[in-house]
């Protein structure tokens, strides 16, 4: 292997090596990255076949050029030039992406070897990006990305092999969301009462499956309508042993209805994405109990301003998108559970 | 929801039965609270001899009527009169009381006694309030109000008792922070590593003085300056077993003084009300590790994200600003540990 920039003891698992401006900070934070297919022994190249952009990144870029696609092409490839990855400028957002393991450093702890086809999971906002086949592949009308070129993961990025006995885009649909299910794992303990809000969404549902996999000894799904109740009253196996009906911003509703299912509960996951769930959330929870927070939409004052002001003793954590194994953990429950299957499926075609 | 007087099995521990405006909602939401003086079985009614308005909502006030006395006088009068309880209808805000206790029911569980002073540790928003004296005494020139009225505390309120030997400012200081010092004393293991970040601070120091007391082996406090640091090096007890100085917004840096100072933490307290602190904080801990969040300047979808772009498994906690018996905790390590009682004089006094 020809190391002419970063031996071992330079290289940083974080990747700080590969920040050219400003010097010292976060790749993430970074304007712009080294993306030399050059490996440390501690990183990995990918050969990119497709990047899948952020949706708020996509849409900024139609509306800036009216949606001409060989404008919008150049732009996206200005910016990977400049930048040395697909951070767009305006929204700070990048997207995934996917392609195939062509080298592996001796000293990656990724366990990837070449040839697997692998999908991202940390953003390509702090993702070292090349493109060498200037997008032509790409019509600029989706956020999909048909490209050729290469992406650098360091010691500790993350990413998951793609499966074989699943369709890309359904496989995509779990590893998006499937910190969830493994911290749910991790916190619901034996005979805990689960109660997931939005149980019939992508992550409710994995977080349900998980939930009783952990061996909860009742599940109650909330759902904002009859609609999404339908979608949990599924014939095979049954995701929530409880469904409950509620808005989740009206905190005394919910919390009745909570209890009424057979609440409260010892483990709270709130998986919608709707503002001001705080309250129901905690108000649902039993005392000593634990609240997970996995909606982008929640308020961090409205949390620890809420559970003060009910004099609520409930752990409250921050939804932490990774937890070692969970896009594993999150595929293993979609293939053994037939509704979340389903569920997915219908999510992902429609 | 029944608005006639409240009888013990009508009665609601959230003061659900006191909502007289719209009905069904908790209290803090609520437009009108019904502060008749008769309590329910499990309520606690308090002689009022102070109202402590929030910071927002004294200055709303005070730029409304331009400073006028009578005019703020008759503002907040109105409001509570209107609202029965002290909540700014523009800021959202209300603030504490103190007085001291006239009538608890014999169901109440807050274990409070006739004649006992004490100040209330959740919001004015949600606390049924009737004032007497038309304030009288107060000059509207600053958010204490000195009156004479009564306050209705429910089963789930928060009250602390006034203690005999701590000034009453210093007293009052102290437990409008002592949720952190409790929730690290609960997540710190003995011979864990802590960090403080914001060590000189007020919460900031009793959770050192915490950390120290539940058996951390190390405690890194970590201080924006020299002169924050010179506070710190107090001459009795010290507070921290190292002393960091660093920028809490820059991770890499912050994650490499605290490496040298003995780190990664195990525990990592965060008491600096800055926003961007999230990345350092998560990178400052070891993998496995817990965050805990006490700054209200904290962004939930930073610490979210942060975690997951840096492959970080860490617990990220809520600081939740209620844990049982935490005023008591925090008084009895403010008089244990002189150089906290020290640095709490400095700053209540300036």
């Amino acid at each position: 292997m020809t190391t002419s920039l970063p031996t071992s003891a330079q290289s940083s698992p974080l990747g700080l090596h590969r920040v050219l401006d400003p010097p010292g900070v976060l790749p993430q934070a970074a304007w712009r990255l080294d993306p030399s297919p050059v490996i440390a022994p501690d990183e990995v190249r990918v050969r990119v076949d497709r990047l899948n952009l952020d949706a708020a990144s996509y849409r900024q870029l139609r509306e800036a050029y009216a949606g001409d696609p060989d404008k919008i092409r150049a732009a996206v490839l200005d910016i990977i030039a400049t930048r040395g990855k697909m951070q767009n400028p305006v929204t700070g957002s990048g997207g995934m992406l996917t392609g195939t393991v062509e080298e592996a450093g001796p000293d990656s702890p990724l366990g990837l070897h070449p040839g697997q086809r692998i999908a991202t999971l940390v953003s390509l906002t702090l993702t070292p990006l090349s493109i060498t086949d200037h997008l032509q592949r790409w019509d600029a009308q989706s956020e999909q990305i048909p490209c050729d070129g290469h992406a650098i993961l360091f010691a500790r990025s993350i990413a998951a092999v793609l499966p074989d006995d699943l369709p890309v885009p359904l496989a995509l649909a779990v590893m998006d969301v499937c910190g969830a299910p493994a911290l749910t794992s991790r916190v619901v303990q034996k005979g805990n009462i689960a109660a997931i809000i939005g149980a019939a969404g992508k992550s409710g549902s994995l977080s349900a499956a998980a939930a009783r996999n952990a061996g909860a000894s009742r599940v109650i799904g909330v759902v904002p309508t009859e609609a999404e109740a339908a979608l949990l009253r599924n014939p095979g196996t049954p995701l929530a042993d409880e469904i409950v009906i509620a808005d989740a911003r009206d905190p005394v509703g919910l919390a009745e209805r909570v209890q009424t299912a057979g609440g409260p509960a010892d483990v709270t996951v709130v998986c919608v994405d709707v503002p001001g769930c705080e309250g129901g959330a905690i108000l649902s929870t039993t005392q000593g109990g634990t609240v997970i927070f996995f909606s982008m939409a929640t308020s961090f004052s409205a949390a620890a301003l809420g559970a003060e002001g009910l004099a609520a003793d409930v752990t409250m954590l921050v939804g932490n998108g990774y937890v070692p194994g969970h896009a594993e953990f999150a595929l293993d429950l979609l293939r053994t559970t037939p509704s979340v299957r389903c569920l997915f499926e219908e999510r992902v075609n429609s």
